[in-house]
């Protein structure tokens, strides 16, 4: 599948993938609508692989820095598919880690 | 906190970190002890990336393309930690992907 | 919120909850439209716990145990949500645990 | 598998399990060791189900509902294993929907 271009999702956020390299590697940028951070949001920037299947239908991953207004970092994971209508759509699951000051609270940092 | 070098963990996979460039950004390489793949293990590519807090306590993220076994995609998102003995740990969680043939499937799809 | 009665998710799935007692337990039966067993689907039993806020926005939790057809089971968690035209919508996530052979299956059993 | 009777996680919680009706229901009590509660931890109720297979590896789930301190509710899915010193041992994964003000703040409800 070709991930090359802008995405959007249901909550608005918005993300532009870069074409991927011989090996599948990717960067991007994303701009995520929403945020539990204190800091305005900014557009952030992402790195990941997807596979090169010749169906159309491959998965892919990224990982998301939030670096310039939060700590924490987050990761989708997701596969293309292809409708009716020949439009591409992207099926993502994610986690995201927020930073906690010390193991005990590990168990509560990932949503 | 600085990744670089070999990590693993209690399932006994194991994964080398290269180091991290200006922004964060790292690759690698992931040698999985477990699959539900059919054909052999071999070790994976990886990229992501990590906060670069100075407090040894940075988030991080990457991507796992099982490329050469597998047309699935792992993501794992984390947070290193110091323990008493001045080691560094990694606390991780993980989604894997897999491919499914339609939307229809898509449920059961992420592990 | 009042959760009795009978509620349908995007998939198709359907569930039958009965009157939460004064603890907020309730029971009801869940037919699901999805599965990736081998036998054919039939309507399962679930128990569950609800708060009983007066807001209307509780959240609430159930384990569905699909006895008749497979060995798995799975638990929901959500909250109720009103929206402008005074519906009642509910937002959940599940696991599914899958029964696996041994321990070191473990990692691969709960999507 | 017999989950009648306390156990007690990693982290130092501990639940204490009824015994089973015929259809594999239960109920209990949970004592958390963590909590992002602002109120003092309390004992919680569980309600849940198990599959009752004869060979002692049978999976389960249950709710717990932390009315007591929190508006929030958990719900936690795994299997009984028994180990070679025939200890048994419960490996579990879980889910806390915390309450959230409104559906645009829900994607952020699950940890």
């Amino acid at each position: 599948c070709n991930l090359t271009g802008w995405w959007e999702n249901d909550l608005g956020s918005r993300m532009l993938v870069s074409m991927a390299d011989s090996q599948g590697n990717f960067s991007g940028e994303y701009h995520t609508a929403v945020s539990s951070a204190q800091k305005p949001i900014k557009p952030s920037p992402l790195v990941g692989s997807q596979h090169l299947d010749e169906d159309g239908q491959c998965t892919f991953g990224f990982t998301v820095n939030w670096k310039k207004f939060s700590d924490s970092t987050a990761v989708f994971v997701g596969q293309c598919f292809s409708t009716d209508s020949e439009e591409e759509v992207l099926q993502t699951s994610w986690l995201l880690r927020e930073k906690v000051d010390s193991l005990s609270s590990d168990w509560k940092a990932t949503r």
